[in-house]
Formats: structure tokens, sequence, C-alpha cells
């Protein structure tokens, strides 16, 4: 097979409405000496990739990330097989089934020696600094590719690395949750929302998770949740927590919404020691913690930010294994991604991921 | 020696100013047959003792503690000789130099099977919910003393063990500060920041204090900092902080004073991932964090509340070696332990730590 | 209900075999202060307690650990119903049902203080330094027993509590087994080897177990091993753990034979800073594990002894979920105990535990 | 100034005595385009360097490292300044002070990112497989360099970041000493023994040297280690060991002699729970240690291979501000490196390190 020189992708010039997503036939980069070419089977769409269209990027900029480029080509995972690979790469050859790296470390950094690469500066992201997965083929660094293990669908693959190494490492590192703790998780339905939700599981743990509204139970349940506690009636669902965790609280929690209520909810809960993981925001208010809240509970608040190599090699073993998987709200063709961003847009409460699928 | 049944104390009946520490004698409690009675040489008047006795008593409503009792008998620490023992004590004989317990855990609770006696419940401390040191005989169950290694000096061991083994959980456990990280201390120059320091520097690490007011970067640098930024100055000091840590932040923050406005500041002088010790509160506002904050450096917001039994054995340990040494601002007898009150009260700045000399 | 003054038991009062274990009426010990007199639904028989009655006490022999006494109740392992408790007793009432603490931890040491209590000296274990639980009354302190939480099938309870425990620290606490790790298990058709399987499938890894016989390999299948490797042929047997783990060898082993040859295969089949509990010992010769292996593979060699309070409550946590479960090879009452010993001693390869039921 | 395209340097061409080591001039390799060329003013002759001359390199043969290859440049550390840096070095610029990489990790591996980078594959390390720093001049990758701290004398940093990172490793990770600690350290008067005594005495603990000879104990105390105790009386030495501790017996131990009598002496002076880190070897028996050791003290023996980046950064700053110091036995010219070898050789118990410097 010859080695393609184009591709058709979708790539975003300005900011603006889906309409601004221009789907087209591309010229791809030469092939690099430590370059892997890749046919791209499986991507996502997902809220940050509308965030970044609509230009709404204020949470982009992290320290030692660059500025937000354009134009841009969206979409952090992708899923494939090699087609071509430059002289230099070791790693790869042809038809090899790869996965998107979707959280890049600088190795080099005083971060990676720490153990926090996660944290290191001077990131390209696909989708966010770098062109990422709306396209059918993906010229990148080998670096920038794993292994997918035999036995994982190429669909799963394309929707799975992103929630769940973010959530392996709430789970594994922030968290260290361990067999027989509870943790409560807010936002259990959103993709990080049901991932962490499956790691907590697999770990050993109880889930709680909470809901605003009655309805939404049923979904917690089937997503996995040992409990479904609906937080309208604020006392009522402190009263539940306590007597599911025998009146001591739960031994962790992690808010995926930045709900200022949520929070003041979270810090009545929480048993004497126990863990908060912080990885939302809404507004820049500070956050509803008192000192004395600190203090009483002798709390652990614990930020999040991406994660770790070690995570998504962690991410890949549980995907060879067939122990997690990811609900699909949607498929849609590469050509038709804008209907994606207007799906999402209009549904706040999807459950489940969106899967782009390029040579549909 | 007889066994005495009546000792010279100084007692609090009710709520109000320093006249209301009443001196007299007062009969002793039986000595109950796991009891030891001990003759007390040397204790402390710390700012809590002047809270307790002007009614202030908010911070004291911790989950699980007694409300605050009257009549009191003040004064959380002490050191003297055993003079006598019930029938079932097993570990104290006459003659023996005691320390009495500082932090006493619930050892059967759920929170020490969890390595976090700390926060157990329904505890009895001295001089807060139990009587405390403010007498020349003390009367107490033999697990509320600790023996006291040769060669500790009574004076210093009558205000070493609060401060200290809060501080060493705060260093060895809170913050796992390690061989060349570095700590910014607020609030460095009060007994709990001098404490911190010291344990700091014996752990290896750098300790930068902070300071409103230039003149008293030169009593930090007395105690051992190694550097001292005067944080007047907001802009001017984080320039300094980041100089110092080779333009990354430090490791590790503690605060002292819950001051707002210190915070905000801590917030931007913690490198990525750094920790920060939520230690003190003024008011009851939230504290100046954002959650974005938490994300962007992955921040640690850590809790702490007093100290377990492995900290109080380190600090005996460490005082016994000479390696830690406590700052006297005064010294009083018994019958003036309401001067040390008004001192205090009218000194905010005094650095050291008052003792009472009960047989002075 | 009159408070029973005598009890159905079975004593030992000279080593030897089976015959040696005198079923009788004996006294029980008057109702102390603190005390909890409890019905027995329900023990274990293991091979603790043949050795023990056949007097090969070596191994008992533990620092800090008294004497083994003669007359002795044996029986390690009780579960049953609050009769009557002592006036001073506030954790217990009649009716309450109660497990009994197989792990007494001397919470006043310093090994305690360290979070190792399980290593605390001067214990008094129920069947081996105290009387156990081959009776159908029990008289003892309230803190050798647990509330038994709902739902928790008595003769389940009766059998779980040990292995469980220790296998519960080996897991959780010498190993950090974690989401995806990798745990061999040698012996693990055995009581202690089952329940560090189900532990480790709880926490998430994968396990292999292994067995010298190659009939054997498909009770481990039944048992939840995720691979059933035979070691016979030890080149073989090397290959397929390599093979399991992608080439690189497991994370965490546990041994639970002693058996010096497995051993050695162990230090063959570990990855590059992998852990391996030893748990057992066969006969006094040093372990055939080269300074240079430890060296090369960057190799944790972990002993265990015990667990402690958290321990038994995770464990206590896991069981009124029904997470997990123990395999019975047989029921004896109680007068027939006798019986039990015979079996074990002349099955080396019985797989599931002995239940004594004192109401049967 | 021009860029030397050549060196003197001292190299081995057959292994063999000191005379081997050839002085001379030698072609440098062309400077890639990531390479950094570094004038050489301090490096050190180690026992290893001996073991390499002489062919004695069976403890060379790790997994994943390559075969000992010939002609070689011995050296593991060097200190120096950059004369001239590749077009696409971005690191370096000439004029600046650095210190040769001692311990290079494969980033890309699954060790590096388990935390293992000391653990990975395919390491060229400078003077095993790679061109080492007997030379004036030196040229290697920009990675293989580490900025020289200000205030570091080059003399002290060529013979530092090899013992004190293993060192560090050992403090920091494997043991995770802490303020307050007892460590006892055999061998304390070799290199990585007395690097270690200093890194244990910054980090808070009490260090227990031994030796066999009371005439050694001097040099001990002077070296800094808080008692020195002599082994040839091992009754004695025990009992000393205990009296130091309390009875207790050391939290931690380190290894540096590989020798079978002191390591069973060490099993006897070990507290429960302790932990003792083999660092060296002597002959190919099992340790030892039965396994009745690890479970009746719940040992923790920890192999320990090699260093991090994190390791080298921390002991760069703790160089930095004047925290360490290497004992110098004495200083060669390169010209005279095999008399370097020839003093180690005759010199058993040289205390202190070599350094070679090349414009001597």
């Amino acid at each position: 097979m010859a080695i393609p020189t184009k591709t058709l992708a979708v790539r975003l010039f300005e900011y603006g409405g889906p309409e601004k997503l221009i789907f087209g036939e591309y010229d791809l980069p030469p092939l690099g000496t430590r370059d892997v070419l890749v046919k791209n089977f499986a991507g996502s769409v997902s809220r940050w990739d509308v965030k970044y269209r609509a230009g709404d990027l204020a949470r982009y900029q992290l320290p030692g990330r660059a500025a937000f480029p354009l134009p841009q080509q969206l979409g952090r995972e992708a899923a494939g097989e090699v087609v071509a690979a430059g002289n230099a790469v070791t790693r790869f050859k042809p038809g090899d089934r790869v996965i998107g790296v979707t959280h890049p470390e600088d190795l080099d950094s005083v971060e990676a020696a720490r153990g926090l690469g996660n944290l290191s500066r001077n990131l390209a992201i696909p989708g966010h600094q770098a062109f990422g997965s709306y396209a059918q083929y993906l010229v990148r660094d080998e670096r920038m590719w794993l292994p997918l293990p035999d036995g994982i669908d190429l669909e799963q693959a394309g929707v799975a690395l992103w929630p769940f190494s973010s959530s392996h490492r709430v789970v594994s590192e922030r968290l260290k949750v361990r067999l027989g703790d509870s943790v409560l998780v807010t936002g259990a339905s959103g993709g990080m929302g049901q991932a962490t939700l499956q790691l907590c599981k697999l770990a050993g743990a109880r889930v709680i998770a909470t809901t605003r509204h009655a309805v939404k139970a049923k979904v917690l349940h089937e997503l996995g949740a040992d409990a479904a506690v609906v937080t309208a009636d604020t006392e009522g669902a402190r009263a539940e927590v306590l007597a599911l965790t025998g009146g001591e609280g739960v031994d962790h929690a992690v808010d995926y919404t930045g709900n200022p209520e949520l929070l003041r909810f979270l810090a009545t809960v929480m048993r004497l020691g126990g863990s908060l993981v912080i990885s939302s925001e809404q507004g820049s208010e500070p956050m509803p913690f008192r000192a004395a809240d600190m203090i009483r509970l002798e709390l652990n608040l614990l930020g999040i930010r991406g994660a770790r190599m070690i995570d998504m090699l962690t991410v890949l073993k549980l995907l060879g294994g067939g122990r997690i998987k990811t609900r699909i709200a949607a498929r849609f063709a590469l050509a038709r991604v804008g209907e994606a961003h207007a799906l999402l847009e209009s549904s706040p409460d999807l459950v489940g991921r969106i899967v782009v699928l390029p040579w549909a």
C-alpha cells in the first residue's frame, strides 16, 4: 500500500458553533524518522472539544501548557492500526494495533523525576496543543502511541483511555482506594464519573453515587453504584450516607461537578480523616470549605490534573482483560462530527460517550 | 513520705479575666488502683488556656469531645516525679520521672485502628476535659503518663510535648517532609511554629519563615529559619520564595495563622503537587482557595488535629537526645499564673513559651 | 435465662493423639465486670490445633508470647450470641451477635503505637495462650469480642476471621496489592491461600496459583485463580508465568508452603522490584535467596506475622457485604472434635476448612 | 576557542593489572547535534573500576545491561565545564558547569513508569557500558549531564554523585528513614557507608556503625556515627545495640559488606518490623536468613540497585547547600590513574575516596 499523503479530516479554523468544524481533505505532514502513520478507526467527541470549538478556553490555560492554537484538529483519543513507520522507529511496525497517548509527559522534567509527570510543562496534548483524532490518518512521534493489546475492541479503545487514565490516577494514587473502602462520587453518570465508579468497584470499594434527581438513580445503579443518593433533600441525603457507612461518613469522595452546594454537602458526609478529590470547577468563587472543616475532620482536600504513563499502562491491562467497559451513547461518522457536538450541547445529561468512526 | 491528700492549685470556677484563676489548697481525688500521684515540677500556660478562661470556647467544640466543663484546673502539660502508685499500676513506681500525656487516644476506637487515634472521640484531654497541671500534685490514670528519659530538664519537659507532638504529626505524617525538601512556615515565631521549624530542620529540610514585619525577620533567623520572607509586599515576597526554590515554589507549607491574605499568598508560592497544612482558623469564612487552584497545582490541602502516641514517643526520644529545645519567654510560680495569662493577653507577639513552676 | 456456670467443652490435659482431647462438662469462670458470656455456635479446627495437641510447639515460641500452657481448650475462632455481660461492659448486651477476636493487640505497646500491634508482646491469643472455642459457652473480656454484622451466617463467621485477617494484612499492608497487579500464590488451596486468593481478586489483581500436581489445577480455578501453574516442571512453569505477565514476572508473590524448591522458583519469576511474602517455614535451613538475587531484582522479601484490629474490621465489612466466603470441608459436633483432628492428620491436601458446631 | 578533537585519556584494551591502563592521546567522537563537549576537571577511581580492569565482571552482569565492553575508558563520575554544544542542545551552553549523570534511566521503560527507572534495561552507564571519565574531554548526549549548582567545589562534585545518589535511594526510598529512627550501618567507613551515614544524620536519624576492629571505632565517630560497635564479640555487640535502642533493636540496617556472619548478627539486632537493606554480596551462598526469622521479626529484607534521577537531583541540592561532604583519601593526575588503582588494591581499609584531576 502506498503511504497516504492526504487524509479526510475535520478541522477548526475559527471559534464558533458546530458549523465551524470543516470536513475536508487535508495534507498529512511528511513522515519523520521517528513518526508513525496510523489509520485511525475510532476516537471520541467530548465536552472539552465543544468548549474548545466554542472558544471557551479559560480552563485550558494551565501553567506550562501552550496557548490554544488554531487551526486545530480536535479529538484527544484515537485507536487504529499502523500503516507506516519512520526509519528510526523501534517500537512499531505496519499492522500493529495502537492507541493514542492521551496523557503525554515530559519525561525529562523535574515533575516526572518526582513521579508527577502529569504535571510536567511543555506538553503537546493531542486535540489540545497538537492535532487530534478527527481524521482518517494520523502522523505522530512513536512515543505518542502505545501498543493496543489483542482482544480490545477498537471502538472501546477509542473512548477509554482519557477518562479511565484520569480516574485511575484518582483512585489508585490520589485516594489510594483500598478493599472495603467507601467512595462517594458526584457526577457519576458523566464520562469521568462512570470510569471512576468502575475502577472503585474493581478495587474492592463500595460506591455511593449522588444525583439531584430521583429519576436518575436507576441509571446509577445500572452503572454499578452500590447506592444512589438523591441530594435534592440535603438533610435526608446526609442521613442516608451516614446510614450506609455505619454512622461514620465516607472514606473518600470525588467531585466531578464543581457545584458549591454539593461540595458543602460533601463536607458533612466525610468521615474523620477522609479524602475529597477536587476535579471540577464552576465559576471562580472560593470553594465552600472553612479552615474549621479542615481541622475538625482532619480533611484531605486533593487536586487532580491529568494522568501518568503508569495510569495509561494499567488501564490498557484492564481493557485487555475485558474488565472495564465504556457505555456508548452515540456513534458518528467523521463527516458528521458537527452533529455530535450539537448533541452534546443539547443533552447536558447524556449518559455515555460519543464515538467517532472515521471509516464508517 | 505520707501520700498527700491536698494540693496547692489554681482553678477556674467561672469564665472571665485572669482574676478568675483562683489559687488555693484543694482536695486531691483518692488514689485509684490504676492511678499515679505525681509531684508536678513544670507545666505551661498557653493561649488556649487564655481562651478557655475567657469562655471563648468555640474551637474546643470538636466532634466527640465533651463540652467544656467548670470548675476546671487548666494546663495541658506537666512534668514531674511519681510520689505514689495504685495497687494495679504496672508501669511506674515512686521516684520515676514522668511527663503528662498531652494527646490521649481512645485506643479501642476505629480511628485508632486506622492509625488516626488523634481523631478518636470521648477523649478527656488534661486542661480541656480533665483537670490540668496548674497544681503541685496531680492524680491520673497510669496511661496518662509517660516515662521521662534521663537527662531531660524538667522545665523543658513541661513545655515541649504539646507543640512538638502536634508539629511532629505535621512534619512526619501529614507532610512526610524529606531530606532536601523546602517548607514554608507562617506564624513561625509562635509555639507551634517554632516546634515545626526545629523538626523540619532536623528532618533535613530547608525552612522559609514568613513575617509581616521586617523587624521580626531577625528572630526567625535566630530560631533557625534558613530564610525569612516579609509578606507585607506580596509580590516581592512571592518573587523571593520562587528565587529561594529555583523558580519552582515550595514543596510544603504550614499555616499557623488562619489569615486569609496569607493563605491566598501561599497558593501562589506552592510548587506543582505541593502540600499545604491548615492548622488555624480566623473567623468562619471559606478559605480563599478556588477549585481552579486545586486543579492547576494539583494541590494537597491537609487538615491537622492533635497528635498520636507515636508522635509523643518520638518527641521524647528527640528530647532525650537533646535535639530539640524550647525557648522560654517567662517563668511563673503557681500562685502567679494569672500574671502569665495577663502577659499573654498583652503580648500578641511574644516569642517563646511560658513555664509554670509549681514548686518555685 | 439463668446464667450458665458450666459448659460442655473439649480440653487438652497432656500432649498426644486425638484421644487426648477430652470432652466433658467443665466449670465456667465467674463473669467479671468487663466480661461477656457468649453462647458459641461455630468455631474451627485448624492444623495449628493439631500441632498444639501433638506438642509440636516450636513455632508458637514467638518473642513476647507466653509459653504454651496446659490444660488448654483449643480453637482460635468463635461466633455466637451474648448471653450475659458484666456490670462494666459497655459494648455488648444479651442477644448481640458477636465474633471472637482472633488477633488481639496490646494497644498500649510501642508496636501498636507504630501501627504494628500484630507484633505486640504479652498477647493471650484464644486457643494459644488463652482458652479457645472448643466449648458451648465462652467467657471473655469484652475487648475479645467484636460485633457480628447482620446477615453473616454464623457458620461462615466461625471459620473466616483467622485466615482472612492474616491474608488481609498480606494483601493490603505487606504487598499493598493494587488494581491490575499480578499475584502468585503458592499453597493456594489451603485456608490462608484461599483467603488470599479471594482478597487479591476483590482488590482487582490477577492471581496465578501454583500446584505441584496437574490434577489439582482444576480446584485452583474453581477457587477463583486466573491461572494455575504446575511447578513439577520448573522450566515450563517459569515460561508460563512469564507468558502470563508479558515477559516481566509477577508483581507480588506469597508463599504458604515454606518449600525451598518453590522459593527458589519464585526468585526466577518475580519482576524487577517485586515483593515476596514469607509466611511459612519448613525445617531450619536458610532460605534459598542469595544477596545477588536481592540486588539483581531489587527484591522485597517481607515477613508476615498475624493481623491487626483494622484487618479484622475490614474482614467483617467484607463478610457483612457477602463478598468473601469460606469453603467448608467438613462439619463436626463438639463431642467429635477428635475426629476432625484425625481427618486433618490423614488429609494433607484437604481443600476447605473444618467447622465445629458446639450445639449441633 | 577551537573545539578540541582529541583528548588525553586513560583507556583499557585488555583486562589485567594497573599497567593495562594506557595513558595517551585519543580521538574524541564528533559532536552530535544533541551532544555536549565537557572539559572534565574531576572524577573518581573506585573499587568497581579496579574490578572492571581486572576482568572480575560477574557483578556487572545485571539483567538488561549490555556485556562489559573493551576497549573501555573507565570512571563513572565527572564534573566540569561545557566547552561546546551541538545544534539541537537546549539545556546547556559553553561555560556552564556540569556534573555527569551517574545513574541514567531509560525514561520510556515500564520500570520508569513505575518509579523504578533505576531498574530499567538497556542503560549505558559511563565507565561501565559507555566511555567514562578518565579523560580531559568528554562528549556525551545532553541528557547525560546535569547542571552543577554554584558554590559546589568541582573536586567534591567529582566524587559525590555515585555514592550519595545510591545512598539517597537507600535512605529515602528503600528505608524511608524518619526523624528519630535508628539505623545500623555495616561497612560504614567505605564510600557508600560514609554517604549513607551522612544522609541518615541529615534525615534526623541516629546511626550505629559497626566495625570488626576496635581501632577503627575512632574513625567511625569522626565520620559522624553516634555509636561505633565492635562486632568481634558478637554477644557483646548485640547487647550494646540493644542498650542503644532501649532494648528494642534498630529500626533499620544497611549492609555494605555481604559478610554472612555480619548478616547473621543483623538478624539478632533488628526490632520487630524492622528493615534491612542488602547491597553487597560475598560468594554465592544463600544469605543466612531463615523463614522463621522473617516471620518472628516480620522482617523487611530489601534489595537495592542503583539510583534514580530524583536521587541525583536531591543530592545536587544537598551538595549545593554545602550539607554533604566527601572525605578525600588521595588525589591523582590523569597520567597516574594506575597508581590510584594500585593504592586501592593494597589498601582494603582506605577511608575516603580517590579523586582524579585530569588537568592537575
